[in-house]
């Protein structure tokens, strides 16, 4: 009594392929089952679209039947699938796709070691800050064992499309020894080791991994998607090289140009610091000065890149400490005084006052353009002069101005007036006809939301930053949750992690509130979400039915967003319709 | 042409001590104009009193003519008007009344110079925290260049009903040298300072303040207050001690008794320490039970002092870092290794990774519960044997359970669960025949406080956490607010301290949000407030508006709370009767 499984092309019957169970009796077949076969991403992408070009299934189920899992695969690098794995350590898939490469414990050896070898290395660290960002740049993926997946080291991977697995929290790093122990294994610094940011999964060796191509099924199927999608997506990018990659990725725009991002280079940090350290108001300005030929550098690269997209620039958003050296560092800090020719005790002093107990909640956002309002001033004649200096050129440059963690109305009236009063200096000297700049705010936080009425008139656009609001809303600190969220996961408390699917509940009523609030006395105004909900399908299906205009993520998570806001489209549609097809309006949308 | 001013007791007439203007021209006596007197405190509550009993004015507006501030007067000392003040920095008052001290810059040093010399000290630093508690119980007044008045040394000093000036951050303490820096004064310890928590100043030398004696007036006053308000008035109380005085100051009982301030004192705090640092659940069960006698003992004496009153214990709230030496003081650690007996390496990395980026975000709260069960299985054992104990000795005991920093319903079901089991398995063992306690949460989040509905069925109460609700509602730490309030009221941007009167906008929308959604499952819901907030009168009114059943505050603040609770009634009403006089309920409640 033989019997097996096989595959059978029935699609046309199941409009997919088929697993089908049989058993061979006295010289017969029987069929037992069939269902949907499990096909990698790939082959999953081109049935969807063989069959939708074949008039077999609509184009809105082509959709429907693709994940965006099954697009991440495709967008980034897998391990063989045949490669044997030894697993040995799980975390949290904080940037998708897989890497292999030597230990390194320290960025600034890791920067060595890559410039001189070529090889490739996995920085491992308890966490990432902004000092990193070079190392993290000379790695092929990123391994920490504290914070979730909106820690520093898990954005700023997602950013560069660089794998990432985060709060590892099993691996205990010795960094006096070089080497990490995980369960019974001591792992030293330069051995291989493959992490695979789709599932979080730390192996040891070096693993395959195959680098799939973008087919032209996946093209076509994107094209479909922005003929479907009603809200726009656009990315979250720093430079013009990340704003090159969300453009063809299919960005249209920069809905968060993080401006604190080109403070942390090399040359420019000193610069800043120098204006954080100083006492009087003439000793900042000047080195406010020094840093606004680089500031305008960038924005003239980036504006050129998103030539006739809209490009909107964050204000500083984080607190100043973030600058500077910990304050018991005290090697760092007596050469950092040394460097900038300043007393000792007083560079001491400083940082020491600079110091938070809860910085996220702190001295930060827009509260620095109240107390600094210089800072401001230098960002935004950064900006204003850059986009004239192009349009001069002929160059379309569409800029938007964006106050971070806006919370009462008085803030955003007195903040208002110092980006439109500098504007109108510099179009005044530069002698342009108009100004012609969008402004607005970012709504993290739950006063914000539930004030939208009243902010709403200052306004062109709110931006939700939803990981913010999430925080604030539940009282989860995005760094320090991974010390729990995997008991509160477990224990059913949490169903997912809400800074990767939006909490409809209470963050989601929130902002429905604040759609509704701040349309009620600004009819025109533009809103949209920036974070990394935005690139996840769920949460994106939820901000389309709440009336969000837009989204914005990180480049390499775009062509997932332009998908998910087509499914959004598609389903709340349906639902609508009271499940009716609407195979009469988008079937089909390229056949011809 | 001689003019002047002067007093005269025209008070039948326009009921108030009278300021007249007068002037005698040609021997003739013109008044010019006449206006209600300013008084001191003491006289003005006699004036008030005294009208009221003649039956010249109602009780009702003999209330509203009387300042909480005037009460703070009575209650607290005040320098002596007399004296002449040099003031050389501002604070924010914190904790009202006046105190002359020597100056003292660590807090073990001032204990053992008061126990030798018995003299009036005052406790100078940048911040206190949980460790400086002896000292800040030693000391006369507290003086901080930091933090806001929610911040630690404020709330504490409070609490014992300590005068206290916080972020004074003109004041430059130099603790190596044993000096601070003030403007071109240096000042040394040992040297004589006064500081005015009721002001903010702070000034050179000792200056005479007067106790202010409870006048008979007072107590009549604070009768009548009892019978015209609708809200009860609780304390946060800690210890049998302040539990006492609160009570004397006609508290109802206490609304926050914070458990985890009971692990801090010497002879504890290394068993909970031990209890954090272990590896395995055994070696923290043997940890915790070790506590168990310490934390039952101190309810056994709290229990007693508030017989026949609701005594709301909260489970721990604070992040375990809280209780452990910092993570780069090796000497300590060095030395806790020791004590313990444990490998200073695990004591090291333990500490290392209990650190967390924005604590008040993170591992805190009812998460602890989740995370580690046993700590709180042992405090709700602590609790009801307690109880059990003294209700067989005859005491009526009124125990309340709160979690702290409650977000999601499935956490509140899994530990309620967990509190039931526990007291049902302490009265099995006691042969007791019921349970007999009330259960409920804080508000202290967002997201609590619109989901208010789905949490309400698990409790017997709500309690607002005013501090913490404004704090994630603005995204304004309390410790670190110090660093721009001050910008904020010079322009405007913030009219008050929404930590010291609450904000009506936004957190007052979500309270009155979750008042209304959790009646609304659960009719017989009670609803409080714990912060400090309960001691403003302005907030008060509001409370009252929204239908807060009752307030909790520190000791020192309950009569006027008591106070204020009886103004907003009586305005409350008026309003509601749209301004009409409703003397004829409330008129002369004790007059006969």
């Amino acid at each position: 009594m033989p019997s097996g499984g096989g595959h059978a092309n029935d699609e046309r019957h199941f409009k997919d392929i088929q697993d089908i169970e049989f058993t061979v009796q006295n010289g017969k077949l029987w069929l037992l089952q069939t269902r949907a076969g499990k096909r990698a991403a790939q082959a999953s992408i081109k049935v969807a679209t063989d069959l939708t070009r074949e008039r077999v299934m609509a184009a809105t189920d082509a959709f429907l039947r693709i994940t965006p899992q099954q697009l991440e695969q495709v967008l980034h690098p897998i391990i063989d699938p045949s490669a044997k794995r030894e697993v040995v350590a799980h975390g949290l898939p904080a940037s998708p796709g897989a890497a292999s490469g030597r230990v390194a414990f320290n960025p600034d050896e890791l920067i060595e070691m890559q410039a001189k070898d070529g090889g490739a290395y996995i920085l491992v660290r308890s966490e990432t800050s902004a000092d990193d960002i070079r190392g993290i740049n000379a790695a092929v993926g990123i391994l920490t064992t504290r914070g979730g997946i909106t820690s520093h080291a898990a954005v700023v991977a997602r950013g560069m499309g660089k794998c990432c697995v985060v709060g590892a929290s099993t691996i205990d790093i010795h960094e006096d020894k070089d080497e990490f122990i995980v369960g019974n294994r001591i792992v030293t610094k330069g051995e291989w080791i493959t992490i695979d940011g789709t599932t979080g999964e730390v192996m040891l060796g070096k693993l395959p991994t195959t680098r799939p191509q973008l087919s032209s099924e996946f093209q076509e199927l994107m094209l479909w998607a922005d003929l479907v999608k009603q809200m726009g997506v656009m990315t979250n990018a720093d430079t013009a090289n990340d704003s090159r990659v969300a453009r063809q990725f299919g960005a249209e725009g920069i809905g968060l140009c993080r401006t604190e991002h080109m403070f942390f280079q090399q040359d420019r940090i000193d610069h800043f610091r120098k204006a954080i350290l100083a006492q009087e108001q003439d000793e900042r300005l000047a080195a406010l000065e020094e840093l606004l030929p680089f500031q305008k550098g960038d924005f003239l690269d980036i504006f050129q890149v998103m030539e006739g997209l809209p490009v909107t620039v964050r204000l500083l958003d984080p607190p100043l400490h973030e600058f500077l050296p910990l304050p018991h560092d005290e090697e760092e800090l007596t050469a950092l005084a040394k460097r900038l020719n300043l007393p000792y005790r007083r560079v001491r002093e400083r940082v020491h006052a600079l110091e938070q107990f809860n910085p996220m909640l702190g001295h930060r956002g827009c509260r620095l353009g109240i107390t600094f309002p210089e800072i401001y001033q230098m960002q935004v004649k950064a900006v204003i002069e850059a986009a004239y200096e192009l349009m001069r050129q002929g160059v379309t440059v569409l800029p938007e101005i964006m106050l971070p963690f806006v919370s009462a109305e008085e803030e955003l009236a007195i903040l208002r007036e110092l980006v439109f009063t500098t504007a109108e200096e510099v179009r005044a000297r530069m002698n342009f006809p108009e100004t012609s700049f969008k402004f607005g705010i970012m709504i993290e936080l739950p006063r914000a939301a539930l004030i939208g009425d009243r902010l709403a008139p200052y306004c062109d656009f709110f931006s939700f930053g939803t990981n913010d609001l999430t925080q604030s809303t539940y009282g989860y600190s995005r760094d320090d949750i991974g010390t729990f969220l995997a008991a509160y996961v477990e224990k059913g408390i949490l169903k997912k992690d809400p800074f990767a699917t939006i909490d409809k509940l209470a963050v989601g009523e929130l902002m429905r509130t604040c759609v509704e609030r701040g349309r009620r006395t600004n009819s025109e105004l533009k809103i949209g979400v920036c974070g990394e909900h935005g690139g996840d399908p769920e949460s994106v299906k939820f901000f389309h039915q709440i009336g969000v205009d837009y989204v914005s993520c990180s480049p390499y998570r775009v062509p997932v967003a332009r998908f998910a806001a087509s499914q959004a489209a598609i389903l709340t549609k349906r639902e609508s319709n009271g499940g009716l097809d609407t195979r009469s309006k988008i079937l089909h949308p390229l056949s011809g």
